[in-house]
């Protein structure tokens, strides 16, 4: 078995696997180098042979069922749901690590301080460190980058297989410095899956002998989709983000295989957690209960709406501080100077500092900072008041009863805590957005909107406690949609909320909540959280540009400085061709109509003007350029009249 | 009140309903028209300028929340909504008559008969007969039509309000002839609210004085969102079927609008149910219980397979049946007369025909005839496995009571009435998908689905009895995804599925049913439902052309005839400019690079010619087109060697 694995990834067999058609000239050189080294001595050649005709056959069936594409997208799906699965399966048990040390030392204070802070400064700082060394660029949520990947800019470094190993390690290490750090994995999740996708990408490729039948722009949309689905084994809420992800233009070729690989992510994903016995069957990843009978009152409506503007208002205030701080981390010179060169030192000491503030006899208390983020979540989506267990607190259930404890401390009320825990998380999360290392700003935002939204059912249910039972977890669900939501400025997290809790019910208050939200959020064209980083990063993403600057969609190529230089006329003569051969290196030169008009008509090749210049040299000045030389047309024709925005969508059709 | 309303409406008081920006010169005589009748008397002319001051106001705060295009986008999705629910209530009604009437006949076998046939041949004729007689465009389901108008396709026919009226009452009609017809609502719906959307957009254009600042194509893929997710509450569904409907490109900017109105229009129909005590709360149409700790073992993962891949090979029956009889229906001599003279006849004879078979005393009792179209879904949706209701049927509560009787006849047992069903609604659906009436042909499929998938269901809760309880209301959810799926060869149906039923937790399952049997319809480039009816009525829809005959895809327009005699060359002599001016009489014409490459440049208008002619008479024949006159020139550049898949993308763009 192992045998056949080693063959099919071999490159020296792969004129095996091709079929005839695909043969390249490649190919036949390598044949002939491999026939020539056949009468060298292997070993079981015969059982060699035999394997690789049970290959072809196995590979002649796959074919003729579905094309080759199609189990890339499988392989896809199911490789970022492994990756996902081990990477939660690591993590909860450093953090169970951490937990059983935090509760050995009980009574000791200063042990219990030390273990609080120096675990996660260590592992952030190692974080740092590795994924730095490895691979610099592998730092951050990857979102913004994956934006302008996928809009068709040439970002290879981002995409390397050195980046997905060094994003692997470092976000491993994120996430298991918990809820102290408060990040997340969804961003890096989907630049995880573009990674593996292009990588999948190079492998269809090579496979079919260097002939593609699908562009690499489609492999990594289908991954931005499976990124989001097999991080949460939510598929449709996968697809609705590869469209949201795109900006301008969405191909609807894309569409069927995005659901498919999704699919196959979230099924491997789920099963795999059925596999180890952490669920009985394939579910939801927060699954809830709530009443189904009735599962809100018609009035509630304007609740969630409330709760929809509250979280959308926030959301303004938080991304404001965000950009503010990156802004401030960039200029101030101290600390633009410490991450210039010690970036390491930086994580430990911010993440040093957030964990002496989240420590339990500091403020740790008074904002529930002894819940992972998991059982923070579980604890802000359960259904039961907080009111009714104040009333009968006894007998309550394990789980309910941990949360229960930590919302309600000794010297607190649960209202008290929730306050504290949505005035600060403002400004713990954002000191945590500047650290340089691999982590998501997706999940503590979807948080902290459950927390808001918790916030406004439980006011709700003490209000109307007299008349009728409110569930506040409905709210906490139509929070964590709309506060994430206005922050990324997308609609698909009212999907996802209702996916990863299973809830059906609650999908017209996510929604509303959502798109109320999302209207405080964009309205004046607030950059987005991923535009902020995309402007303030400065990378190559038209969407961001044009939304901080409206104006810049109907601004004319013409505006802009264009080279005069390096173009050619199609009336061109011989001799100033020669001339702008002799002065410039470029292996291609525009077209014009004229220097006057400066309408672009195509390209032609260096090589082709030199044979151009060959041939016609005896015929002086009379021959034009476009008479004799084969000008390869652009499908787009771009006048000093075009605006930016036609040229970037007309641009997203290639 | 209704004063105001008047004023809103009354086109000669459109100049108050503008600010100032968005007088155009028209409004301007207009206003002058009106100030020189000011002098007549009107009665309440002090109240009818407060009332005037106070919508001024209005519309002042309402604009400076939002810009006027999201009212129409709300609007758009209420008034759907509004008349979604009100044709609910009417078919309600007069199905009930027709079941009480029966009900009354009790005993009376040929008056139950009759009632029985001519009720439905009625309403069939009647619906045929209103719907041709006002706007013959108004049959059949729409959406091949929306396609093509979402193309780019201009079909005035289809959106104007005769035809709105028309599908209206004929499709009320066609849904209060119940299930012995077997139609529904969806497909019209979509054309529906496409047709609220053209109104709507219409309405937007005048009340800013013919300035738009949104396409009308944006407003209609808004309308296709709407119509589905009017039609059931399902606002998500909706979304992801605007985007499938557009065949080749979705504009992301369209993403919100939609989800937007989709949201609007749910909710309405919701609330609207609610108000009308239908239902206690905002909750899934039809809605079920699941046992949700456990819904499914992760082995049935593969029976769930099983049933999408059924259901990918009796769609690809079905459809070939469906092809087939179109294809007879049209060129049969005796049919195809009748269908052209007397089209009600025709229909009456097929309800007639269908009534006779569906009767309870012939077939009828063998295929459940006796259920409406609701209850069948109802009852194949159920939760409860038919073999312990088998092993214990004393007791039932009262709805479940007769779907037991109706699925299991004294005469026979439910694995009979289930197969019977399958066997023969094939060939019914096929018959009654000719009838020239407005109706859907969504609903059968999906109701179809689930009794193929309740089939698979009811075998394995039969075969595995001993051991487990199974949920056969599962498979008949991700059959009636799958099914529909396939036979409309797109996925949101399992979202639909979900969202009808409410159940989050059969999302797997009905994905990866409808995910199998897509596969299946789609293998060998088969058309859909939809390419069907495209390719049958030669509609102008090239997905579906490229879909029947891939290779045109890749077809170059040069191997088009391309018209020479009106194509301008750009170095066009005076001489041959007079010439095409006196041969022809278009307003405007293309201009190409010349003759010999045809590589279109722009147009050029036919009074700008003029000009040119008119200022160079006395320059001969020396000056050239491109030098005197300013060719319009077009975004795309096209080549002969352009591909029809390209023209057809960029045209896309516009």
């Amino acid at each position: 078995m192992d045998q056949t694995c080693v063959d099919v990834k071999r490159p020296d067999t792969n004129e095996e696997q091709c079929t005839h058609q695909d043969k390249t000239d490649a190919d036949n050189t390598e044949e002939k180098l491999i026939s020539s080294h056949k009468h060298l001595w292997k070993p079981w050649k015969h059982e060699r042979s035999r394997i690789r005709d049970c290959v072809l056959c196995v590979k002649k069936t796959m074919v003729s069922l579905a094309s080759m594409e199609w189990y890339c997208y499988a392989l896809l799906g199911m490789l970022t749901a492994l990756i996902s699965f081990f990477m939660d399966t690591t993590v909860t048990k450093v953090l169970n690590a951490h937990q059983w040390l935090y509760g050995c030392l009980k009574g000791h204070h200063l042990l219990q301080f030390l273990c609080w802070t120096l675990y996660p400064a260590c592992l952030c700082a190692l974080s740092t460190g590795f994924s730095h060394s490895i691979c610099p660029s592998s730092a951050g949520s990857g979102v913004p980058e994956v934006r302008a990947i996928l809009l068709g800019m040439d970002m290879p470094d981002y995409l390397s297989l050195s980046n997905l190993f060094a994003k692997v390690v470092g976000l491993t290490c994120t996430l298991a410095s918990g809820s102290t750090v408060f990040l997340g994995k969804v961003g890096p999740f989907v630049h995880l899956s573009t990674m593996v996708g292009a990588f999948m990408n190079r492998l269809h490729v090579s496979c079919r002998g260097g002939k593609q039948n699908i562009s690499k722009g489609e492999m990594l949309v289908v991954a931005s989709a499976v990124g989001v689905a097999s991080c949460f084994g939510a598929p449709i809420s996968g697809v609705l983000f590869s469209i949201e992800v795109m900006g301008s233009h969405y191909s609807v070729r894309d569409y069927c295989p995005c659901f498919f690989a999704a699919a196959c992510g979230a099924i491997t994903f789920r099963l795999l957690s059925v596999c180890s016995r952490d669920q009985e069957t394939i579910q939801a990843l927060f699954k809830t209960s709530y009443p189904a009978e009735l599962p809100f009152q018609p009035f509630e409506i304007f609740l969630f709406a409330l709760v929809g503007l509250i979280c959308g208002f926030i959301c303004c205030f938080y991304l404001y501080c965000h950009r503010w701080a990156l802004r401030f981390v960039k200029t101030n010179k101290p600390i633009s100077r410490l991450l210039a060169t010690e970036k390491a030192i930086y994580s430990a000491i911010v993440a040093f500092l957030l964990a002496c503030f989240t420590f339990y006899h500091s403020a740790g208390r008074f904002i529930a900072a002894e819940l992972t983020m998991k059982q923070l979540l579980s604890s802000l989506l359960d259904a039961t008041s907080w009111y009714n267990i104040s009333q009968n607190s006894t007998g309550l259930p394990e789980p309910q009863n941990t949360f229960w404890q930590a919302w309600n401390p000794p010297d607190g009320s649960y209202f008290k805590t929730l306050g504290m825990f949505i005035l600060t998380k403002v400004g713990l999360l954002v000191v945590a957005c500047t650290l340089p290392l691999p982590a998501g700003y997706f999940m503590p935002v979807f948080i902290y909107g459950a927390a808001v939204g918790r916030f406004v059912g439980e006011v709700s249910a003490y209000v109307f406690s007299a008349k009728l039972q409110l569930n506040p977890g409905g709210y906490a669900l139509a929070g964590a949609a709309a506060y994430s939501g206005a922050v990324t400025q997308t609609l698909s997290p009212a999907l996802l909320a209702i996916e990863m809790t299973g809830q059906c019910t609650h999908a017209v208050p996510a929604l509303v909540a959502t798109l109320i939200s999302n209207a405080v959020a964009r309205a004046k064209h607030r950059p987005s959280f991923y535009d902020g980083i995309s402007l303030i990063k400065k990378l190559p993403h038209l969407p961001s540009f044009i939304r901080a600057c409206p104006k810049l969609a109907s601004v004319q190529i013409k505006q802009f400085e264009i080279p005069t230089g390096v173009v050619l006329e199609r009336a061109e003569g011989l001799t100033s061709v020669q001339k702008i051969l002799n002065v410039n290196t470029e292996t291609e030169f525009p077209v014009v109509d004229s220097h006057d008009s400066l309408t672009l008509l195509g390209t032609v090749n260096r090589s082709l003007l030199r044979d151009f210049l060959y041939e016609h040299k005896d015929e002086g000045l009379c021959k034009q350029l476009e008479e004799a030389c084969a000008i390869q047309p652009v499908r787009l024709q771009l006048t000093p009249e075009t605006t930016v925005q036609q040229v970037q969508c007309e641009n997203k059709l290639d």
